[in-house]
Order: C-alpha cells, then structure tokens, then sequence
C-alpha cells in the first residue's frame, strides 16, 4: 500500500467511530490520479483484485463491521487494466467488482490510454443474486449489510442509462468514487457553471430514480510534473437524497469526511408520490442501443 | 376556438415582435386543465388534428413566419383521445404530431382516464426523413426553419429516455409544453424542493444531452370545480442552454411571454468539451427495457 492510502485506514476509523457504515472512497484512491499523461511505468501502481489493499481493507471492514467501497487501479491481467472499485461487506467479505464502463479521454484526462472499460453484462447476469464470480460484469448491484448499494465511478456520472440499470437492479444508494476536476487556465471562467452542471446532473439521477446518490470527489491540487498547471480537484462531495435535496456536502477545498444519512423509509415516500418508474415507456426506448439515429 | 385560445393569438403576434422564431404553448393550451376530476363530457374538448385549432394556427404561422407548436386534446377517432402538441412550420405546414409517450396518473392529475398514450415508433420509423403520415409515432425531431425541434409533454420531462432518444435524433431544442403545479396543501412543506426537483431534472437533461431545454408550463391558481382546492401552476417556464445554465426565466406567478435566444454554435462547443455522446455503452443498455431487474 501507498503511503497515500497509509493515511486511508485511520479515516476509515474514524468514520466508523463517527457513525459510518458503508465507507466509500474517492476514485483510484490510493495514489495521486496519475492519467493525466500516458506512462507505460504507471501500470506499476496497478495491482490484482483481491490484492495487497482489498486485503487489507477486508481486514479493516471485517474489524469495524463496516462496508468498504475501494477504488483502485486493478491488474487483471498482462496488458488488461481497470478503473475498478471492489466492495468488501461489513463481515470482510469481497463481495465484488465494479469495472468502470463509461471511460473519458480529454486532455490531463488520458483514461483510454490507461483502462479497459468495464464488459457488459450478459443478458443472463443480470440478476443481483448471481454469483461472486460473475460479479465483475457491467452494472451490478450487491446486498451489503446495511444497504443493498450499486457503485458507478466518476464519468459514469454523465450517463443517466447507468444510473437508471443500477437503480433498476435494486441499488438503495449510487456511490459515485469521482476524480473532477478544474483545469488551472479554466477555473475563473468556466470552474463555476462546472461545478453544477456535475452536482446537477448526479442530483437528477436521485431525483429521476428515487434513489440516494454519493458522491466522493478528489480534492486538492495535484502537480505531478514540474512545469505542468495540474488538475485543482474540486471535492464537494455529496449526499443527496431520492428528492435530489442535498443533507451533507463538503467544501471544495479541504480533505474531509463527510457523513450522512440514509432513511430507506423516504426512499419509498418519494416514489409513492413522484412515481416514474411505474410509467416508463419499455416498449419505445429501442433507440438508445443507437449511438446517434440520423 | 375556446375564448382562452382566443387570448393566445395575440400573444403569439406580440412574441414574434419581439424576435421570436419558434414559438411553443402551454400543455393543452386553449383549455383549463380539465384533468383534475374524471368527466366524460370533458372528451368533447377534444378536437382532431388538422381541426379548428391546428388551422387557425397554419394561418397564423404562415402570416407571421414563426414555427409554433401547438399542444391540445387530440380526438383521434371515437375513443382514442390524446395528449398531443402539433408543429407547424414557419410556412405554415403542418409537420406532425408528438403523442405524449408517458402517461401520469395521480390526485388532480387524471390523465390515464383521459389519454391514450402515444404509440413507439416501429423500428424502421426511427428515422426524421420519415413521410408525415408517419410522423406521430414514438419520440419525435421535425425540421422546421429556424431549428431541429424535438417535443416531449409535461410528465415526460422526469424521463431520461426521452430526452436521450430525441436528441440522438437530431433535437437541436427540447421543448417541454407542460402543467404542473402545487396541490395546495403541499405548497407551503414542499412546494420549493418540488420546483427545484422539475428544474433539476430537465437542466439535466440540457446537460447529458448538449441541448437546449425550453420548458413551457401553465401558470396561476385554476379552481375548476365549487369547494374543491385546484391545482396552483407554478409557472417558472425556462430556457437552458447545453450546459444547463438557465439563460431565460419566467415568473412563478405571472403570465408572460418569455423570449430567450438558441446559440448552435455554443452546442457544438459544449460537446467537444464534454463529449458524452462519444462514450456511451451502448453495448451493455439491456437492463433499460426492463421495468425492474430482481
């Protein structure tokens, strides 16, 4: 383990002692986000899943009964790297695998050059009670011992079909592991209306499918190579709720654990009251396995 | 023509004064929301298109060289009633008909008892060369003078679907012709969270989507029936542009022409910046045709 995520374990505790019972971590948690250039030796920091960190948080899960969602970068084989998260129940259990489907490249973004996006599920998987061994495929959803949780990763945030599949498949919250950020030169023009077009389009996906979305943004200023403005990642982590109303949110600056509440009871009210999934049109939606209809 | 629409040509004069190339009405516009209660006489509203009202609208879009869309109770045969938003061209050609796809039913809002929904387009109707005969089925883009417009109704603004579907046909703006409003009782608890749900989602949409939303909806207090509260419409219509910012906002209360400005050249922009559309999965969207996966 990094000396980053050194630091990870006594936050864990503390959060924990705090209250906590489903912990999640920021995106690729234990280095700094290294995909903002393409370095072959950076496939180094990637390691297999179970390995050295999901063990060791196994260990800590199974200590403080609590849930732990880890983003790492996985290496499942030569030549084929992820942007994975696994989550590990309250029992220390390795429940699954989350691959990241939706991959970016943009500059200071370079995630196609690192990750292999994450496989569809078969149709035949999707089914949350399938196996351990099958749990690395597409969007999943996994019983913890406090809530039944469904875990996208950062791009996939922009993508409402993503959170509409894990909601589907049962997922009480979304965790979103998130690494956004503000590119220096853009930040005073443009870092703003950014920052809430990306807390709005994630409340919506609470709002859309009444559920609670968790966000778990980077924060900070990470300059990696001399000479090179970096990315200012702009935290403000968040919890909303199946309204899309927000009860806990941090600053932008500052690294923090942020702690809230999820009363499943409320789940249910807002769909009783607002409910769209009883309305969906399934029988017309055929054009979005189209990429563009012209 | 009820007195109400009678109300309305005017307005439409006074908007393309004002600079207006496209103008949308409100949901069933030349009628109160006549929803709230189950009335089998109230079916007499209806009025098929091309009918009265369509006609005089050709004229009127004709005259001033504006597109208009044109939502009212749609009699399409004896039984078949809809909720429906015709658009006619700036020459004054009818273009078709939207079919309100999504259908709610809730206290006040009766609109299963009332409309039939609209039908999913075959799959080799997917196409906006279609013939205008085919031009009211499943979600829909027309062509008109000024822009590529799609139009989705009122309840259908909650669902990511349809506005994912209309822009990969080609929408250049999302219009939303809508009713919606405050049971009375509610208002005062949850009256603010609600309005910043709507906004929310359909921002939402402007910004998964690199659209422009333009969203229409009724405005003031209809008490149509002695003794019962009716339904407070809380206006708030908007014009977003593809990042979500909103660029035009009318009042919660007062009925206004609101005029806001489309810029195609700021939607290329937005969609190189943040490129969604490039890395959608189109591969791993089963689960979207499935009302719950368990």
């Amino acid at each position: 383990m990094t000396k980053t995520s050194g630091t990870t374990i006594p936050r864990i505790r503390e959060a924990a002692q705090r209250g906590a019972q489903i912990v999640c971590l920021k995106e690729l948690f234990n280095a700094q986000y290294f995909a903002k250039s393409q370095r072959h030796e950076r496939f180094d920091i990637a390691e297999p899943i179970p390995g050295p960190t999901t063990i060791a948080m196994q260990q800590v899960a199974k200590e403080l009964g609590v849930v732990i969602i880890v983003p790492i970068f996985e290496r499942q084989a030569r030549g084929v790297y992820r942007n994975s998260a696994a989550i590990i129940d309250a029992d220390g259990s390795l429940l699954g695998v989350y691959r990241k489907m939706h991959i970016p490249d943009d500059p200071l973004f370079n995630e196609k050059f690192y990750f292999t996006p994450g496989d569809a599920a078969e149709d035949d998987e999707i089914d949350r009670s399938s196996a351990v061994a099958r749990q690395a495929s597409g969007f999943r959803v996994w019983r913890t011992r406090f809530a039944d949780v469904g875990v996208l990763i950062c791009w996939d945030q922009w993508y409402p079909e993503a959170a509409r599949i894990t909601s589907l498949l049962g997922a009480e919250v979304l965790f979103y592991p998130t690494a956004i950020g503000w590119h220096p030169k853009e930040k005073a023009e443009f870092g703003r209306a950014q920052v809430d077009a990306w807390r709005t389009v994630q409340r919506s996906h609470a709002i859309a499918n009444g559920v609670y979305v968790a966000v778990v943004n980077r924060v900070g200023h990470e300059k990696p190579i001399p000479g090179q403005p970096g990315l200012e990642f702009w935290g403000t982590s968040f919890l909303a709720d199946p309204f899309g109303i927000v009860i806990a949110e941090g600053s932008t600056g500052q690294e923090e654990i942020l702690v809230g509440e999820v009363d499943l009871g409320r789940m249910e009210e807002v769909r009783r009251n607002w409910p769209f999934l009883r309305d969906r049109r399934i029988d017309a939606y055929a054009g979005l396995d189209r990429r563009f209809i012209d």
